[in-house]
């Protein structure tokens, strides 16, 4: 306690005054000078330097950032208040690389005192310390569009949210102040609104409107197909607004809340958390603060780690943490429960994939879940084959995490990894070596899990877990499978009508030369070759 | 500042209690109860699940960061203090998956107070406020390796610092407390040290030992590499200790800090130091806290900017910034200074390649400064070929950044980038598309610069800028055409050669001929085809 004591008060002095420091002789450092140099780092400050990190280093992923950022949180909301949610969004150009971007939600609204944090702190929000799936996890995605949009314009983002038709709708405009990572109230009112409920955000910011591949049109077009209960407005710079309307009224599975599953949990954290226990025995804390452990289950690590099941939690040693985190991992556990993830489904999938895409053949396969670290997680596969899908170059792949289209980084995504690394050609597609397969092929992949390991803060790419990759492996498999099935059954048809047809056009010669032979009647003759015709429809159908 | 204070107010109310939350009601999350969830995450929390970003997400790669992190600090504080540095890595195996890293300097040594925040806390340090090229930049490395031993060893950071041989050695343990992120002083003794100043660092971590590519020793080799003036000692695990000696008794020339350029600055940033500067004259702020600003250009771009010379820079709004901001981009300005960054030197580079690969061919070319956002950098290049180097598959490709060897995602580097879109067969070399050249090809390139861009925390890739893939394409350019003439030069010597023989071999039959048809004598004979040769000499020479 001491310890800590003098640790604080150390921090308390950690921006030192510059009076503090000598004078360095000959100009080089000492120690001394150095320590006066020693500073914290706010995270805003941090961030603002990385921002590439989080996905605005450039004008055009800026603009598409900010309303992935912004629609993510208006789907998470209106989902875990089990509201089927409407969405507009709506881009408008201010100036040559000066855009605003709306994102207005249906949702619950957020009260007051919270409106602030969430959009001008970086590292707060509600989703961090909880093992349950949604689109956000970190707590940074909206506020950093806030700050982009700040550093970039110098203006501030303007909020209006209102939590029920007989509240008022409380309107801000807010700006971060970065070297302290904290909220700076520009504007505090209470404003008329037409809605009875929801939340709006504004931001100015320099960006670029694009069309195509990686555009905020492709990325509203995907969320629309993984998300089929949402009602999606959307309106382009300039352009007339386009409507996706929900194909379902059917919310997603309501994703529970979990507890860490103990085989995820690492010496450190197990350290941590008996430390953090309000639970006063070993058995308590072990039943209670992880998933999968029975009285039984927790006696027997125990027992293994040579410990007393009611031994005081506070009171375990470092050596004696490390044989119990030996005898967890030892033991044979339950996998995690599973009702913490909501996968779309393999029949939403399938209806969305053929409302989307115009192809002859469509497959879909959920799979069970898996594990990763502790974390459960679900894999599906969608595959559309044929019909009007360009036939020329790569296929089409889409990425998506809990519902969320990825549009960056294909190619440091496990998910790519794992469709380049399947063997296409066993499925009769071409494919050349380290490459995606080619032909008339749209690929839908998503990752549902309470914790989807990114590659980086900004959200775009899956990284290379084992077990994720063989779930993803797997599912593709078997969509390929199926698709292969159908390949060789429709050029199995072909081949036959392409015989039939051959043959066909002997019929009447045979008929004929059988004619010449028998010398039967040319009644009897057309009748001879309608039955060969017949013989030859049944043979090939 | 009265909305400012409010902020603060509801700071402190932004982690609320349970009691705060209503109970939803049919168990769906109202605006209320889903703001009592909401909580401030601190950054090692958000870290320590995220610490694959930081280079630590498997055991192999995490060695490799832990010793990497704690190396670049040690370097950067020898030459900050104008220390020739001498540094020792040592490498012990535990147990099966765990190690003890230890490294050692003979730097300034660090501060008493000083210790506990710089390995126990995240996001701290004395090189992200200052534009100044060192390795170290984020204040997130040395720390992020002691949370990553806490995490999965639950073992306490060891440091012994000394700042002179007549103070006393400073013994720390020390854990991160990542729910606030502040250290925990474990244990604070003074001991017993053979070194009169320095500091070492030890950390017990979950790792993985393994020798090739991407491992340590390839890390301590292309750190000697690049770093001329170093002396390292290296011990693998259960190894005998390697001595790399510094090659130069040379400090590289010591990097000058610099004030930021006006051209690489933001609306939002502009705005905030307009709101934080000490000058009471917007003169003042332009030409003090910027580089190439002169009172003839503050003048130029107020005048354009249609603010007066004298106003007070924490008056100016909004609209007037932004008038600024564009009157700044829209002024002609002298490039950033230069003396801020620290190339290797085209010599030295040529030495230590020669040092460290064995070739036929060396080439080495150092860029002139430039400047991509504002911030100066500096490419260099130096090309091996032939000789020993191995002539099957892709050329070796060392990448540096501020002489740091990165190791890891080479393929999300814009050095790998540039190497790739290098047209290498105007140069004699083979090479596919989209593919790295082939041959016997060993290139380095290192950048320099006060601010790398990098793609993740983690440090291993540099970030796609325009300005810097060009520097780095021009130098690759200029190595490559000299490699051409080399191998042209010796492929023409080789067809020399080649054709000389030939010839030679029918010089005796000439010259027998003409003896034949002359009847000169033996000994004209033999003085004619002697003449024979000589001409075939000269012509070919």
């Amino acid at each position: 306690m001491a310890k800590q004591m003098i640790a604080d008060q150390m921090d308390l002095l950690s921006v030192p005054t510059n009076g503090q420091a000598k004078t360095p002789r000959n100009g080089k450092a000492t120690a001394q000078s150095m320590a006066a140099k020693q500073r914290e780092i706010s995270v805003s400050e941090f961030f603002s330097r990385n921002r590439h990190l989080l996905g605005f280093d450039n004008p055009r992923r800026a603009l598409l950032t900010g309303v992935k950022e912004a629609v993510d949180n208006s789907l998470d909301a209106c989902e875990e208040a089990g509201i089927l949610p409407e969405i507009e969004v709506a881009l408008e150009q201010l100036a040559d690389d000066r855009y605003l971007m709306r994102v207005g939600d249906n949702g619950p609204g957020i009260v007051k005192g919270q409106i602030p944090n969430i959009f001008g702190k970086l590292l707060y929000g509600s989703k961090f310390h909880r093992l349950r799936m949604s689109r956000g996890q970190q707590g940074i995605g909206i506020s950093a569009a806030s700050m982009y949009g700040q550093l970039t314009t110098g203006k501030a983002t303007r909020i209006i949210s209102r939590t029920g038709p007989r509240r008022a709708a409380h309107y801000y405009e807010i700006q971060i102040d970065t070297t302290r990572n904290k909220p700076q109230i520009v504007r505090d009112d209470e404003v008329e609104w037409e809605h009875g409920k929801g939340t709006q955000v504004e931001i100015e910011m320099e960006a670029r409107y694009q069309r195509g591949r990686q555009s905020v049109d492709e990325y509203v077009r995907q969320t629309a197909v993984a998300n089929p209960h949402l009602t999606l407005r959307y309106t382009p710079p300039g352009g007339k607004t386009v409507v996706y309307e929900r194909s379902t009224k059917e919310m997603p599975p309501e994703a529970q809340e979990i507890k860490p599953h103990p085989y995820g949990v690492e010496l450190g954290v197990l350290m941590k958390m008996l430390q953090g226990t309000p639970h006063r025995t070993l058995q308590g804390f072990m039943t209670t603060e992880f998933s999968r452990v029975s009285v039984r289950v927790a006696k027997e690590i125990c027992e293994k780690a040579d410990l007393r099941p009611n031994s005081r939690p506070k009171s375990i040693a470092r050596e004696e943490s490390d044989r119990l985190f030996k005898a967890i991992n030892a033991t044979k556990l339950m996998r995690p429960p599973t009702d913490c993830i909501a996968p779309i489904g393999e029949a939403l999938l399938l209806q969305s994939l053929e409302q989307n895409v115009d192809a002859e053949f469509y497959t879909s396969t959920t799979r069970p879940p898996a594990v990763y670290r502790g974390n459960p997680f679900q894999i599906e596969v969608a595959i559309a084959y044929g019909g009007a899908i360009d036939t020329e170059g790569s296929i089409a792949l889409m990425r998506f995490a809990n519902r969320v289209p990825l549009l960056y980084q294909p190619s440091a995504c496990a998910i790519t990894k794992s469709l380049i690394d399947t063997d296409w050609r066993n499925y009769k597609l071409s494919q050349s070596a380290n490459a995606l397969p080619s032909g008339p092929l749209v690929v839908m992949v998503h990752m549902a899990s309470v914790w989807v390991p990114f590659t980086s803060e900004s959200k775009d790419a899956v990284a290379h877990y084992d077990e994720i990759t063989k779930e993803i492996r797997l599912a593709l498999q078997e969509c390929g499978r199926r698709v292969g099935e159908h390949i060789g059954r429709a050029r199995r048809e072909a081949e036959a009508v392409r015989k039939k047809d051959y043959i066909a056009q002997y019929i009447g010669h045979i008929a004929g030369a059988l004619h010449e032979i028998t010398g039967d009647s040319d009644r009897k003759t057309r009748e001879l070759a309608n039955n060969l015709k017949g013989m030859l429809e049944r043979s090939r159908s």
